[in-house]
């Protein structure tokens, strides 16, 4: 997959995200040669929005000697499915129904290109440059607005009958639990995304009384990153906000090593950026938790995908993958 | 996998159990031609109950045109491991530790065995000659004295980093719940198994006090077989207790589609033979359950191996897969 293509030396790598759209052009070893953004709200129909993006992309391709330098293109989407390249009812961006965005752009640009959701891009993106290197079984939790996740088994991401496996965040944890956006409760995203952590720290600020640095914020403007930030500085309830939503993820984590008893779970995101103070009560949970057999097995990593340019290298992972004639 | 093997026809399956083991000589149609058996327990030596196995093995191995017939052997066993060829200290057998015993088979028969667990072996055999024929993606399940299941994902059977994926009766569905014989509390197969199901009528039996044709069972006797007896007869309070299990088991299965979006989830094993009065209240949980974006996907199926034959079928479909390297 990373080894050197003559013909073909570079991958396009593009992540849609609710608020930007980021592309670049991607030599096999990693390095993103080449990158621009457009902002992904301020295209209501999909056809500007790729005229668009093409206004960027394709002077950018061609100062890489063209599209026939090019093995093919990834793209990283909320509602990505695999088998049919197409987004499919994304809630947060700007284009309804079911839109084959992997066939629009294959035609526009005469490059092959696989579509996925962000997660499994960030999981292939892993396998191919990062933490998971050699790996074939793991399993990536991405830890931003929501959660979600990429799940590698066997060296294979898992995308299901339909094309929408690993659905992590969305595993019910508290059957009684908070309202999730999907309509159901207690979602594992309800706690364990940065808004989670947000949520939680909200609840405990009400249940508790004891003084937190916490308090001198307007409750609804409280981030995840004002937790962590308090949290640096030692601030007992910010901690017990991280413990509490560490313990959750590990919980959580035990039963996903029971499906596919993964070398490693990966952490990836906003959130897992706040280290030690979210491992330490994941690992935690774990220990305490795990069936004996898969006792001090399973790894907990950190993605070491550079930060600004993961969305673009994991999507374009998938790039060296895809196949012409699809 | 089930294409014709002029040279080599036929494959032997070996399920060793707590109680029995069964062995027999399989065709590529999946017709058990000759099967025997001995006493697993009888035989607290290894050797011992290999060569008992050998003496009705070898006769009937030779009834075939000896071991250039055999394509491989498949053995299903507690606590198997795949890529070892072990089995790794099962609770329920007399032999402690670690028993090479593929390699044991191997180098008495002189024929390449595979050993996995018996889920595992149970999901090997539906995909080769029951319900997931043609399937690339299904969860097995069986429900008998344990839970087990044997998980298939891009039409292979996942074993995980370490040969031991695929535990999902030990899914925590209740923190706080029933212990389990792991030593952790409120493992699905603690509600979902034959001794579940058994546990719970005696709990239904204390908590309520209308009447049942369960109270004329002296408590500590009954099994789910007189469960399912009193339902057959509109037994209100057997009726529940499968409304109960059946939602547990369909609340689990949420998450386990979340994580591998599968074709289906086959049911196999004694307390499946319930039937609707089991499936119902699955489905119905699943549907009430379910995250949008799978509803109405996954099938629920029971498993089409032939009761008699299920054990040494599955197990003998891993004898076609068989390297003879390993």
């Amino acid at each position: 997959m990373t080894t050197n293509n003559v013909e073909k030396p570079y991958v396009l790598g593009m992540d849609i995200g609710g608020t930007n759209t980021v592309f670049g052009v991607v030599d096999s070893r990693g390095n993103v040669l080449a990158s621009d953004s457009v902002k992904t709200q301020q295209y209501e129909q999909i056809d500007e929005y790729v005229e668009a993006i093409c206004k960027k992309l394709v002077p950018m391709i061609a100062q890489f000697g063209g599209a026939d330098k090019i093995k093919g293109m990834g793209v990283g989407a909320p509602n990505g499915n695999y088998y049919n390249g197409t987004i499919e009812f994304a809630p947060n961006l700007p284009w309804k129904g079911v839109i084959p965005l992997a066939s629009i752009f294959e035609e526009r640009l005469g490059i092959p290109t696989a579509l996925t959701n962000d997660a499994n891009a960030a999981a292939i993106g892993e396998m191919t440059y990062g933490a998971a290197r050699g790996m074939k079984d793991f399993i990536m939790i991405t830890l931003g607005t929501g959660v979600g996740s990429g799940i590698v088994i066997n060296g294979q991401l898992v995308y299901g009958h339909d094309g929408f496996a690993g659905e992590l965040g969305h595993v019910i944890v508290d059957r009684t639990g908070r309202p999730c956006g999907c309509g159901r409760k207690g979602c594992l995203e309800t706690y364990c995304s940065a808004t989670g952590v947000a949520r939680t720290a909200r609840e405990f600020l009400v249940q508790r009384t004891d003084p937190s640095l916490l308090r001198n914020i307007p409750a609804e403007e409280i981030q995840s990153k004002d937790v962590y930030d308090a949290a640096v500085k030692g601030d007992k309830l910010a901690l017990d906000i991280f413990e509490f939503t560490g313990r959750i993820l590990g919980e959580a984590c035990v039963n996903f090593i029971a499906f596919s008893s993964p070398e490693a779970i990966i952490f990836f995101g906003g959130l897992a950026k706040s280290g030690d103070y979210l491992m330490k009560p994941i690992q935690k949970a774990i220990d305490e938790n795990i069936l004996k057999i898969y006792a001090g097995k399973t790894k907990l990593l950190l993605s070491q995908l550079k930060d600004a340019d993961a969305a673009v290298l994991g999507a374009s992972a998938l790039g060296w993958e895809v196949k012409p004639e699809q």
